[in-house]
């Protein structure tokens, strides 16, 4: 086991982690310098400029997320699902043999279309391994969600739900911008839970994204509670598409604000909600590390 | 029976019909005056240039459209569904005592939540009259699409959809943008059908639209056929949710091009589409004149 150095480089950021060989975080630097930025054949000196001072012959580099893209470094092909650990780690795209490499996004088709991740499966490996867990339901929220299945250690199925970019465009650019405060007031968690309930017994969100319109015109809502209820109809959409079961658990992991809404209209199904503490993508490129024979 | 001057009085778009006693149009009229356009307080001004010269003691006017809404002439308040033609005809809203007077949109309640329309109603009565049909499934097709019930000439439930402005938003302004060619191709039916098919079996638009850009990156449809598709998966998810069975029948009615591909997606489920023959809004407005007990 050597010293690995992590890295999560994603569309808009550059985040790296030094990890000790028991995976302990020894120092973390973060970058505006996601592959949007950087321009193609500038991408080795972006990573020298960046995390130059922590390489050397006796470090391992990890990187996952979009910087395996075709507009990335170097692009890693989608590992197929299912894939456990050991697939992922076995189709490492290598900048530098033996030193850096890209992890592959995982992709799966259904019913002959596919879908693609990158970044996330790190993200839910690293989760696995710190709640000890080798079946999970685990939902991944964001402008593009991943609700992924994991049986036996291997994930076997997920999907992408467009749900906070749905939201994003309804918000900022449909009919329904007029209705709404220009700013976002504070969260409203009544009116996010009568959005997922409403969701949750319609028919569809070209239908119900029409009623933050009508509460408003009929005068049952206040402006300000709008932002909340929109918000829940749209999550409570992607949830209702999971055939959850009163009961359930599912793993959430995330930025705070955005685990914490799902949270609670996970609650409303009954289903509760794990956390994974931070670090997860770190862990995660740890354990893909310490599956390589020669680490 | 008087002369009518029939005006349907939109969002974008004013237009106005001279009929005959028996219902023959004698001269039709087109004005760039929708309701945005026109600041208040100057309804009746714009009337007048538009119109003025078909006014007289003899001619009564009846508007349907947004000129009853809020931003419009004068507000004519929603009628309660379910509502028959004598109760639209009986809650008009009078600019000028027995000469103009504007028709009321619709309302419904459905789990305490509010829809409404304004216009559509004089179509649908129009298109009923037009078929010569007392009960009916409508659709609507358009930015905000409406699903109407019909029983017994009256209007017993619908519901608003906004899968036109969905379209836009995710053509326009969604990561979909980007993978979409700048402008639209010609429709290409194979591609709409796919769209339609796999919204159709799958669990909801937010994770279904994601496929217009993996079919793209696995090189699966060809970039100019993707916004066809991309139509298809949003009409499909608009008519996935209309409990259509084998064997039914909808009427149809609006622009030739949307209707035609409203009209492909239908037969995919085996639902027979029935069209209505232009004029049915001066129809409708003739049909609500001749209830008047003063005309």
């Amino acid at each position: 086991m050597s010293r690995l150095l992590a890295v999560d480089w994603g569309t808009s950021s550059l985040r790296g982690a030094l990890l000790a060989p028991d995976g302990k975080v020894v120092e973390q630097r973060t970058f505006a310098r996601g592959i949007l930025t950087v321009a193609p054949g500038e991408f080795p000196a972006v990573f020298d400029s960046c995390f130059g001072a922590w390489m050397n012959p006796e470090t391992l580099c990890l990187i996952s997320g979009m910087a395996g893209s075709q507009q990335g470094w170097l692009e890693a092909p989608y590992c197929p699902c299912p894939a456990g650990f050991d697939d992922i780690a076995g189709q490492l795209a290598w900048v530098e043999p033996g030193l850096i490499a890209i992890v592959p996004g995982l992709s799966i088709e259904t019913g002959g279309v596919p879908d693609v991740m990158r970044g996330e499966e790190t993200q839910v490996f690293g989760a696995l391994q710190l709640l000890g867990l080798d079946n999970a339901r685990l939902v991944l929220p964001g402008t593009h969600s991943k609700w992924v299945t994991v049986s036996n250690r291997r994930v076997t199925d997920f999907s992408t739900w467009m749900t906070g970019e749905f939201y994003a465009l309804l918000r900022q650019h449909s009919i329904l911008a007029r209705t709404l405060p220009a700013t976002d007031p504070a969260p409203d968690a009544a009116a996010f839970e009568q959005g997922v309930a409403h969701a949750l017994r319609s028919q569809g969100l070209l239908h119900t994204a029409f009623s933050t319109r009508t509460l408003s015109l009929f005068k049952r809502m206040a402006t300000g509670a709008l932002p909340s209820y929109l918000s829940g109809l749209v999550i409570g959409e992607e949830l209702k598409s999971q055939s959850l079961q009163h009961g359930d658990s599912v793993v959430v992991m995330g930025a705070p604000a955005l685990t914490s809404r799902y949270e609670q209209a996970l609650a409303l199904l009954g289903v509760s909600a794990q956390r994974v503490s931070d670090g997860a993508t770190w862990r995660g490129l740890r354990a893909i590390a310490d599956t390589l024979p020669q680490h």
